[in-house]
């Protein structure tokens, strides 16, 4: 009895390589009689097509699995909405293999046929979700798979606040801004700031200042269920921006706060079975390989 | 009802402080009837007394509550003779206030009385240990509060070791060794080698390359129920050397494994109730106070 | 015989400390004659005064010697403005010293008098300046003593550009942007973002990417007589921004060409014989004193 | 005519490589009558020939030109010996390229050939040396084309010393030593200590910290032809270790003094005519190439 039987593909609509992954991918499926939707931004790559067409945010009520072609940023749209839904998600990746989309292009006919096989593993990676509280009143949410950021607006200017954990005052900081990242996010921009690779089983958040005024202002690992909580100066010419997966912009106003703590619901992440973290490390980052293989190094 | 009838005293007999800041505390509970051990190494500080003195690594046996003069390196050793006692540590700073020792020598009286009377906060800090493997038997084991060290010997070549956690390979590494620390030792000689600090309630632990030959080698923060396993490169002349807290040192050979985990036994260190961790890293740290008040900053 | 006879004062007229140092630095310039002029801004903190008052970009003319009062900023916007124009400037901080303001405002009149009676040192202090290509033409040109930056505009997307020294190709990246910095900006923006320290009187410039994708990207520091090209990718969608000193802004599109290098001008900086470069960075960023005297760390 | 009439050839004899392309330089060189002569650690890789062999030492004496086979770590043993000889050196690399060995094995007659020819540039690369001096007497002295190391001993204890630069006192440091590079040494191990890459051609001296105790302590970059005077703290426990290139090893006591300052004598180091410092960079440290060509990236 197949578990997945209906199919949801979606992804971002950027190149020929994108129509061409899904003709193959849904040639196969076709052949073995699995139901079909197509997201409505990339149904368009696959002409004269009679299957199923949703928009994004329904996609979930339509499948057992989505399917996502293109990189990790793909994969980060498609895990804001599904959190929660139950449907898991595989990754297909069109170019180098992501840390968050694992099935090559070469291999996709064989690895698809694994999973829906029931070869695989299924893992929980949670999100964060941000209130932005202006005035005693929520003026907006979001939610994220990676990061939160809180940056300088326009005209590159320090910013300067306040954070708090679980109501705890920690410190007043000056700098470019914030990075509260989960582990699925620490080898994302938080990386690029100095943060630490967190394993994605981890229950912790880390805080990364972006080129703090203070050096010793450095990366803190706190607890996964901590609720943060960000104020920032109460000066005008502080123009500062809230950035959730470097996809949804937020803007933030003197003065105003930042409630930020982890998403009820998670994302439900399939990995074909042969899938391991570090391996994944190992070629992203060019970590050494065992010992009497060949090593790749700089410097 | 007092709580901690029995207190025994440890520090390092370092300094004329060392000697008053005994004299002060022991009379202070001997107005009290309190029944006092004092350590060996430390008894000769205060000359003519009639108390017990007994070695380190007993004195948990004649006491309720072990007090500890000196500064973070004093508490190291304390730590892991006293872990898995169930007698609690508190830390007396002989001078700028530790991670630790956070009872100040001006406010030894007061702030002792209070935690004899009950109030204070008590917190679990875990300790890691090691196990080395020759020809696979075990050659040697200690353990640490702080960090495990994995370093190069002398002459200062670079080591080239194997990671391994729970028996899955991580990575190889060419570097001048790799630092496993705990929450507790984040702040310590991690934070010096670019690890971040990880509060001390999080149940992880950090491994933070130093100097490593690859740039993307960067520090990994995994749960603190994980089993390291390290093994050196099989070359003649590597040499290496394993520190536990920067005060046990052992030796390895080339084609040694390091077998790291969690120990069983955790330490019990008190806090007097005005204890805030994020304040000591604001001192420590010199991290920004609340907005509004005066804030050292640097650059 | 006075070499300064005509002082120039400036400074931004930001707190009442400015209005108190002002007076009293004026008392004491008049008393012995000197002939001031006020740089327009600041003027109105001094009310009833019947000094010459004219704007910044015409106080050299009217000065043999300029004075800043405030912190290192307003000594920026100074240089910028009066670098080749053979007038030294002086700078007087209002709170703790700064990098370039280096005469305290405790000792203002018995600091001002030794420099005025010849005993002081100079330094020459070097600029960048840039020039912003658009379609082949100058769209834009500014200059900066302690930096340029190339940093993602709106919206916190990383950038990608092309980098060129001396027409020779060095690197495309993907960042949140790139500090270009004088060894006299090596202390101030470029340090937060993990550029060295480059002592005053080299002649070097460095280059340091501001949250580089790739992780390898290191701070670059090469011969101060270099010319920079930075090319923007011509991507629709990347925004960029050009600060300088974090003062002057321009704004920068796809395919916009930057081409930066050494100002012709330089700037004259007056310090009090006492001034030791390394004195004020054991100050300023908590170095270590000379062993045996007290010792500030933290850790 | 020919402008390298005698060739001395040395290298590390460590693997069937080496043997393999000394037959062939050597080959190709007896096929055009040049003057050959062999260091007496490589002369048994090539059996029954009838070359000169004389040891390293005097090998200058031989040559107009020396040649390396190897990697960096050979080139850096010749450098040492051949610096101030006149005599230039070419590097023939293995592996991999290096930064300072940049002929390939796959074309060592083709670029061989060309540089005999005349085609080729040539850089002088300085070094450092240093003096040990104990009770006032010079006790060690030795050079460095990359790098000069004091650095913790046995134990992995913190050392603290006091750094002077022009006798001006810089600061004190407790860390696990320093590193003092030149730029040639500044993509080795300093890069790996986080210290900037600095181009071959800059006159400067960088001094990094390694793991320093205080985080406020960064890379420091200074003028060539200063002169660096480093005091170990007078404590009997401290144990500190200098290393020159990592090859060459002093042992330091308590109240040691280091005296380094850049060597009169200069390396002459001969590139092919392709030769790019900035794409030899890209290629080692994994840079992004111009835009719209493949581009690797990490993360």
């Amino acid at each position: 009895m197949k578990k997945f039987k209906k199919i949801g593909i979606l992804g971002r609509p950027s190149s020929p390589h994108i129509a061409e992954t899904l003709q193959r991918l849904t040639d196969y499926l076709l052949t073995d009689d699995y139901e079909i939707t197509l997201e409505k931004d990339i149904a368009p790559m696959l002409p004269n097509n009679k299957l199923r067409v949703v928009p994004c945010n329904i996609i979930g009520q339509y499948a057992n699995l989505v399917i996502v072609i293109g990189g990790d940023g793909s994969m980060l749209g498609a895990a804001r909405v599904l959190a929660g839904s139950d449907v898991p998600v595989l990754g297909i990746n069109r170019g180098t293999l992501g840390f968050l989309t694992d099935v090559s292009i070469d291999q996709v006919e064989q690895q698809i046929a694994e999973v829906l096989q029931g070869n695989y593993s299924v893992e929980k990676r949670f999100l964060l979700e941000i209130e932005l509280i202006n005035n005693g009143k929520i003026s907006n949410k979001s939610s994220a798979l990676n990061e939160i950021v809180l940056h300088q607006g326009r005209f590159s200017k320090m910013i300067e606040f306040e954070l708090f954990i679980n109501d705890q005052f920690v410190m007043s900081q000056k700098s470019d801004g914030i990075i509260i990242a989960t582990p699925t996010g620490s080898t994302a921009y938080a990386l690029s700031a100095g943060g630490p690779i967190m394993h994605p089983s981890l229950n912790a958040v880390s805080l990364i200042p972006i080129c703090p005024h203070t050096l010793s202002s450095r990366p803190l690992v706190v607890d996964g269920d901590s609720h943060f909580t960000i104020k920032t100066s109460i000066t005008k010419d502080i123009c500062a921006q809230i950035s959730c997966d470097g996809q949804v912009f937020l803007n933030s106003g003197p003065g105003d706060e930042m409630h930020i703590r982890k998403k009820k619901e998670t994302l439900l992440l399939i990995h074909p079975l042969k899938y391991s973290y570090y391996e994944t490390c190992r070629n992203k980052l060019s970590w050494g390989h065992a010992l009497g293989k060949s090593n790749q190094t700089s410097g």
